[in-house]
């Protein structure tokens, strides 16, 4: 294994786009893929293909491709998804509720162990069989009475680092956060930010450039 | 203005995120910005500031920083939100439903003109004041109609070329895609992806790398 350092994040970004199409793939009966059939499927290059896996180790056969399954579960130890991690979700608007019942997280591994919200009326509720809402100020001992690895923040920018902070204080070093809040995280915490606001503006910029107004 | 492909992806969508600090100082008073504490905000270092700014001109004071005012405006030329920008929305689970509600959205410039689904208990509705739904059948018509520039899909991953294929037809060039499909796009359009399975992967690469597993 390479240094984490070394390895682009936009090659993480379509190793994950790789596992979705060869998981696709292997649905439709297909047991081995070319690179330039990845690539297409994925809307890269072949080349990119095949560096990106190149970082990781040898996974094709020159001339063949790779197997469909084989590299599903290459890509899982890379990606750290071969196994389960319990996820904890504080904000429970409609985001919240859009992510627990998003389908993809629990095929990858990812499970909703406990909910958490500010609101009377939500908490000690449960929203799907054996998910319960707890009061948010309960987080720190939540955490690690089930386990929680993964932090979940969709509350509103003004509640997010106060929630991150208790997320570290309770030793869960990675979040992902949909608010649009910069969070300030310790040096061996990790958080990913999930900001549509900023995505709109990179299509704007985009179609700005291209019908140039 | 340099050309759209030498400036990097990333400068992008640092500049959405200085945006934001900056709307947040004004709120705070401040008419004046250190790139240092710029920098500190945004979770970059003082030279990357610098540089992402360097790409479309001189904006700052030398020893004196940045005008909060002045750089909100300049940035919203550049990602082209100094104006507004109609959006349809095909998909109205909890995830479609949040988006509309998200207020940072209408306070950048985008307004939800028309939201469409194929759930004949929905079409006809009006979601939120002024907002109908339609059958997305009719969306080549609407997307005309009222003027849409920018898709957002929100739909399951089966359904998303098809809708995709059908804004391109009516002209809309610019697709912000929440599903998991890879959607494939004429050369002249541009299709951004928010895939939350992705993000996770991406965090728990980095937590493997972090805490050693």
């Amino acid at each position: 294994m390479n240094n984490i350092s070394k390895i682009p994040k936009a090659t993480i970004t379509r190793l994950s786009l790789y596992l979705r199409q060869l998981e696709l793939l292997e649905f439709d009966g297909y047991r081995m893929v070319s690179s330039g059939k990845m690539a297409w499927l994925c809307q890269v290059n072949p080349a990119q293909v095949r560096k990106d896996l190149g970082y990781f180790g040898e996974f094709g056969i020159r001339g063949v491709g790779y197997d469909v399954i084989d590299l599903q579960e290459e890509i899982k130890k890379i990606l750290a998804i071969n196994r389960e991690w319990n996820v904890g979700i504080v904000g429970l608007g409609n985001l919240g509720l859009a992510l627990i019942d998003y389908q993809n997280f629990q095929a990858r591994g990812f499970y909703f162990v406990a909910a958490f919200d500010s609101d009377p009326l939500k908490i000690g509720r449960e929203i799907v069989s054996g998910l319960k809402v707890f009061d948010f100020r309960e987080l720190r001992n939540i955490v690690k009475e089930l386990n929680i690895d993964i932090g979940i923040i969709t509350t509103p920018a003004s509640a997010a680092q106060k929630i991150a902070d208790s997320f570290f204080q309770a030793d869960v070093t990675a979040i992902l956060n949909f608010s649009s809040a910069q969070i300030h995280a310790p040096g061996h915490c990790i958080v990913e930010n999930i900001d549509f606001t900023v995505k709109l503006d990179i299509l704007t910029y985009k179609l700005k450039n291209v019908i140039g107004i």
